[in-house]
């Protein structure tokens, strides 16, 4: 059995953004040496997403307001907190560890042939909901 | 290490159906010869789902009235688009984007004595959000 | 390959509850002896779920909140059913079915130098949706 281990950094420099990590993972999946296996690939901070969508501005546009509707940043019951008993903490971060649990923590991808085995319009994005820091995402490969 | 790959093909006659894949995963389990290890079960496009819950019709159709409540088709803003971006580049299938997110791209299941590890009501289902053409889900066995 | 297999009995004495599993699922871990791996945790019930978020009773208080917005237990629209047509099967637990495709299924966590390879706030749960009564958890461990 082989495996791969590999953190990516990234620093998104808005509150909140999706950005591609495709190449990224490729390029792990490519380096491993692995044949036939399988990636995980996840957020390693919980206001953070990855997922497998669209590469289309269009739709994540979409996403954003649509997840701002399910779980506004502020839902206007208290100009401080929003309502949010975790925004008491001192933090204004509740919205974000709810976002992240509609668009997910990870995905875990097949490896045929040594390459990612997607669908043609399959590929691998970071959800950022709170942004404007330094955060991880982990990618481990494991097969022969 | 063994594994086994497989594509399987869909094609859902209607725009949405919830369809038990269920036996086909065993079968390819069963075909794998693997004894301990896991299955991975995704959805090959990103307008369907591949989760694991009841074998209960009436479930299924609160799902379908649950998920239109969250995403509407056409949320009745433009009638063209229904408001969505996405909607814009001609195609009409912005909410099976969003619905897709929420019942998730994949299952991961343990293989434990050459058998799929479930719960006793545990049942694998694919959920098209955009029927009428084919398309695949791949399943991928790994282990030994 | 190594792999280690244990399922883990749950008795959650409320209806709802957040339960930390994080413990149990290092130690089954450190006992499998894998230095390089995966470990998927899931729910082997349909009406709860395994997710990863912060450590922190506000949150967990917001979700509950936002879970029974999204997908009331009764939305109002029948005293007997709430309008879901799974409850008039004599079941109370339809949106128990709905809250768990939100929260998920399972993780996955990959395993570097024997450890846990997670994130600094990533803690892992267990979220009852229909409790007071003994349900499972599977951990499976593979690697070497």
């Amino acid at each position: 059995m082989k495996t791969q281990t590999e953190e990516l950094w990234m620093e998104v420099p808005e509150r909140r953004a999706i950005v591609s990590i495709h190449r990224e993972v490729e390029r792990i999946v490519s380096e491993s040496g692995v044949e036939d296996g399988l990636v995980l690939v996840n957020a390693m901070h919980i206001t953070a997403s990855v997922f497998i969508n669209d590469y289309e501005s269009g739709l994540h546009a979409d996403y954003e307001r649509w997840l701002e509707e399910l779980v506004p940043f502020n839902p206007g019951t208290d100009p401080e907190t929003g309502g949010y008993l975790h925004n008491r903490t001192g933090e204004d971060n509740a919205d974000a560890h709810h976002k992240r649990q509609i668009m997910g923590r990870e995905v875990v991808i097949a490896i045929t042939d040594g390459q990612l085995h997607l669908g043609p319009w399959e590929h691998i994005f970071y959800y950022e909901f709170d942004g404007c820091r330094r955060k991880r995402i982990l990618v481990k490969v494991i097969g022969e």
